[in-house]
């Protein structure tokens, strides 16, 4: 594979560059996640009970920016471990990473959205199917790059099975954890939701 | 080539420490297009027929932020192609750099007139200038390293030849690309675009 | 040590990359903190006096800038100094990083809240937990690491010994200067305080 | 000198973190200031007349966005030319490290300060101070970062006095420069900006 590799036109645009693109985009995402969360404009400045009371209204948006940083962390950390096992780019790996990263990105405003309108089921849909388009791409990078031979040569064969295994894995349990979420949009959208669980469960079954 | 540029006076700032800001630069400007993404003030926050309703509206909005952000990521991608051939740096291209990336980060500024005014002229007027000036200064960049021997004497002479073609084509295809849109504009913007793309070609075919 | 780390599952998440991401989030976190410093409108534009006025006004949010973007500076280093102890992540590590991250990153909206509303003990009740939790969140990486055997085996028992008693008195003397302040909301959290800084203590004193 | 900063005490936060943050935080106050240019809100959203006159109204706006980046643009350069000369730091360069990413992170403020009131004496009163003091702990940190033999012993003596000299120029010029300026507030302000310009003076020429 490392003999494939070496003879197909190279993009010139190291890992290592993207990697800093990857960080920065993840870094700005988690910070300006806080930007949602509003100082309160008080009736009177020294109100300490005004004050608790507007916090206290604004608990589930603070929540929901701890939910939302922690999550933002995980698809961080399992982004790094996959980049791991890809030794370089070519233009659809790259065009697939700035989709992912559009996907971070876009994040920050499906939270906001949900932190704002926790009870309005269209704020969920939104919200779930922008995190399971975030799992989708990692997943596909990592089998695009596995048939487009730019994994890293280096790394044990079992290491990227163990990955393309947790890959399926995770999106499937996201799958099946949003069809009760789904079925408040009606029976197809869970359907839907149960048959791409299905797919990747006979998926990882017959990977080698 | 290389003696020359050993013998020049050194400016003493690395490339990498200039691509550490342009990686931050292109980030930033990635990330905030997300903030002209508002999330809407519904009247009655639990109706989900009015949630969708108002994204809907925003439909344009939201379609302009992934299509910003995936020219970004272009531009991020060309520019790192081109800063692979340059070996050090003077004042001059420095200066240019500072004004690429000055540009870079106006840009979400364009993104957010275009999304808000998409069917306003004068923010097409704003946007495609700002592109093309983005195309430009890449151009130029490469060309004035070229002029002033700080090209990294390392790279085959064909690698710089085949990037000085792909910018000059890219920058005649945009203003080809923008004769329809100038037209909107008058006669006078669309022969100048015209012109441009002419001279571009021109140029290309004497490169050696 | 080193032979126990070697033999645990290893994360494959380079210390070096979550490195990036931290100072991403701090560099992010310290400039986002003077998006609170408005510019005044004025009623006469020109007006040299209603300017110097409406700037005197808001002279507590511009000193809580600048103090809070030390307080910042003085967590990043008090970070790096603690992250060059530390040999490699698990994920207890990773997850207790990027809950120090969040923390940082909560850290502005404190900020904002105090500098607004500086007479309200709310406010501080906000703000003086969130860098107690910060603080906390450094002293137990560096326990963690040192339980789970991922402290770096190359740097000296001494150097650890020192910086887990600086950690230690760093939130004991915290938490002695929070006392006046914890008193304004009753005996019982001025007594937390001094419990807390009391059993630290002991703990400081029983390290070898 | 070189065994002078073995024998002293090391801070263990190398020279390499501090400029991440630095590039983090030029990278952000950069681009933060095109938040300062907003998007106007057109009574009839397609008027390509009223979004021509609403922009050519913002113009001040939008000239001080460049030049205000290309002037941070130009500290950053200045900055990466002085720490190529520093080679280890302790507490006190740190520390004046921070006050100056603290200036530079207020710098937006004073920048959109400027843009709205442009002809506001007042407006001139906090952008040129903030300017010259980051002219100032840039030529401070040399100056310490010499005087506690913290300099990189690799780097030529002859280096250091010329960057000592074109620090001091530097300021000494803004000094004269803001003369006129300083006019506007009195006679003790200007002759304050000729007397600090009069002791740079002197202190250059007894360089050696």
């Amino acid at each position: 594979m490392s003999g494939e590799a070496g003879a197909k036109p190279n993009l010139h645009i190291s890992k290592h560059r993207l990697e800093a693109l990857v960080d920065g985009v993840f870094a700005i995402a988690m910070t300006i996640l806080i930007l949602e969360v509003k100082v309160p404009v008080l009736e009177s400045p020294r109100s300490a009970a005004e004050l608790a009371a507007r916090l206290a209204h604004d608990g589930p948006t603070i929540a929901a920016y701890f939910f939302s940083f922690g999550l933002l962390g995980v698809f961080w950390a399992w982004h790094h471990r996959l980049a791991r096992l890809i030794g370089s780019l070519d233009v659809p790996l790259l065009a697939l990473s700035l989709l992912f990263l559009s996907l971070v990105s876009f994040f920050p405003f499906a939270a906001a959205l949900l932190g704002r309108y926790l009870l309005n089921p269209v704020s969920l849909a939104v919200y779930f199917p922008v995190v399971g388009l975030i799992l989708a791409t990692q997943l596909a990078t990592l089998e695009l790059a596995r048939s487009r031979g730019r994994l890293d040569p280096e790394v044990p064969a079992a290491d990227v099975l163990a990955a393309r295994k947790r890959n399926g894995r995770g999106l499937m349990i996201f799958g099946l954890a949003n069809i009760p979420n789904a079925l408040r949009f009606g029976l197809l959208p869970a359907a839907a939701c149960l048959a791409v669980s299905a797919l990747l469960f006979l998926w990882i079954r017959r990977m080698k």
